[in-house]
């Protein structure tokens, strides 16, 4: 090949929020494919809040991003050249890998995307891990059930919105909790939530009260800090706790104490952690599912797509810091 | 009736540690039954450690005990008299109610005793709600797998021996903490569990280290604080805490907080607390599976006897400081 693939490595360890000097741009030659492997030229890279966590030594459920390696993230892309007989020059697949230009693949690693089914991009926000990480959290934890209350935390996010939707369409009463008045509008207008609380406007502990006159049933958690501790006293007997991030300390390196316990005894909570990688077998079950309703508009979604390999570090720092609206999304110039 | 109810009420609401002087006693004469109910003679009252928060006006899952009326337990009585077809003097059955030597209830609300089938005190005890709170909490949340490493704080009480058992027969390995030398060897010599943490006298981290190299799989959570605090950084990936009690603090005004809830998504654990009384339709099932259990030592308890109701208060605030040793009875003269 003479192709040039572009990529971000990590040049040394954030110490709290990423600046863009923790990075550094490189050019490499795109190996050519071995026998089984797929070279792809990426459309879409995908950037989430878990990234961060690879960017740490600290332990968690995937081994850190090495100082000078590609930084994580699964992107969209066109095959280039093949050596799997199932995906020729031409194809669009998801499993990509990393902030970079082009990736070379195993096929078998590869989920071959339909452009006619829904847009190549939704399969890395609605109809991708975003989207299977709300089905999962709400079918196995959250399990929503006509008329209880739900609340969701980063309402206007690639998670959240899907989250809070299925709880609508379960028949229970939304609401979302986003940064700011525009956030809240979309959470409302578009989304279709029952009631929206901007965080950085509103008192949460009234707002709550306000929205949730009957409490609250099931918490989706993605953010922690003083959400999590407004939220956490109202809610009701049986209430579930769906732990799908606290990306609000993402950055500490001295987590605060949580809520004390004795409620969890007292009112039967349910609070459960998951984590979408555990459930990739249920990819094909949450796409035959919302696929149909994304294209007949019971499910909606939003992306927000910055232009460009360049446009990463910044986009995926405001991200941490709750500026993106929507699917956050880089996309690169075919 | 020319029988007298000797009876405990409550003269105030404890602030913090119960005290003698909190509680009074009065005589009353027992009335006559009314169609359908039954005069009990108790036999044995149950002392438990829910008992605190009846004392107190703060919300809980159940209404607090009036100033002035009778203090809750559970009972075993005998019958002195019958207007219910199902009973007869001299029948033994649980059901009683109160800090008292008699009550009269419907018959529809007692379960009759076979002293053939077990002592009927045990129907308090390992036969009764803590044998079958372990029961309800083992199989429906701590889920306890061959192999697994299970913790269990207040090893040597009514519940905590139980639950510890039931994981011991899943093939579990089982580390009991209890307060002091003698318990934690009737933990492991007659319990059998692999191992014991004297907490009066171990440091909790050090001795979590030395007994659990595996990490923890399920901790069945009776007393919060500082064990709980020690435990949680220990849980392993999608390790369960069934949330029974947290006795540690049952007597605080102001809880402490409790554990930042990060690694609850980052290790996918389960925190899930339960209410037995929200599982009374299992306890035929419970003794069912725990009476053969019991009658050919697979199943071993305890009982802590106190003699008179007189000896009442100071049992029941030596339970809340950790005195007792056992399942904790007062036994009434017949």
């Amino acid at each position: 090949m003479t192709e040039t693939n572009r990529r971000i490595v990590l040049r040394r360890r954030p110490v709290g929020m990423p600046v863009p000097d923790d990075f550094a741009f490189e050019e490499v030659p795109v190996p050519e494919p071995a026998e089984g492997e797929v070279v792809l030229k990426h459309l879409y890279l995908s950037l989430d809040p878990y990234q961060r966590g690879r960017l740490s030594e600290a332990k968690s459920y995937a081994a850190p991003v090495p100082i000078g390696g590609v930084v994580e993230c699964r992107a969209v892309g066109r095959v280039l050249a093949s050596r799997d007989g199932r995906f020729a020059p031409g194809d669009v697949a998801l499993g990509g890998f990393g902030w970079q230009t082009h990736s070379v693949m195993p096929g078998r690693q590869l989920l071959k995307l339909d452009p006619a089914e829904a847009p190549v991009s939704t399969a890395l926000g609605v109809l991708g891990m975003p989207g299977l990480t709300a089905h999962v959290g709400m079918s196995d934890i959250g399990q929503p059930k006509k008329g209880e209350t739900v609340v969701v935390s980063a309402a206007s996010g690639a998670v959240g919105a899907v989250a809070g939707q299925l709880a609508r369409l379960a028949g229970c009463r939304v609401v979302g909790i986003a940064g700011g008045a525009e956030k809240c509008r979309f959470v409302i207008e578009t989304l279709g939530f029952d009631a929206a609380i901007d965080h950085r406007a509103e008192d949460l502990a009234a707002a709550l009260d306000r929205t949730c006159p009957d409490g609250i049933d099931v918490y989706w958690e993605n953010v922690g800090g003083a959400v999590q501790a407004a939220v956490f006293p109202r809610l009701n007997d049986f209430a579930r706790m769906v732990m799908c991030g606290m990306i609000a300390q993402y950055n500490d390196a001295d987590p605060p104490p949580g809520p004390n316990l004795g409620p969890v005894v007292r009112k039967r909570l349910r609070i459960q952690g998951f984590i979408v990688s555990d459930q990739w077998h249920r990819l094909a079950e949450w796409r035959a599912l919302a696929a149909p309703m994304l294209r007949d508009g019971r499910l909606r979604h939003r992306e927000d797509v910055v232009e460009g390999l360049e446009a990463t570090p910044a986009a995926f720092i405001g991200l941490l810091q709750g500026r993106n609206f929507g699917k956050l999304l880089v996309r690169l110039p075919e």
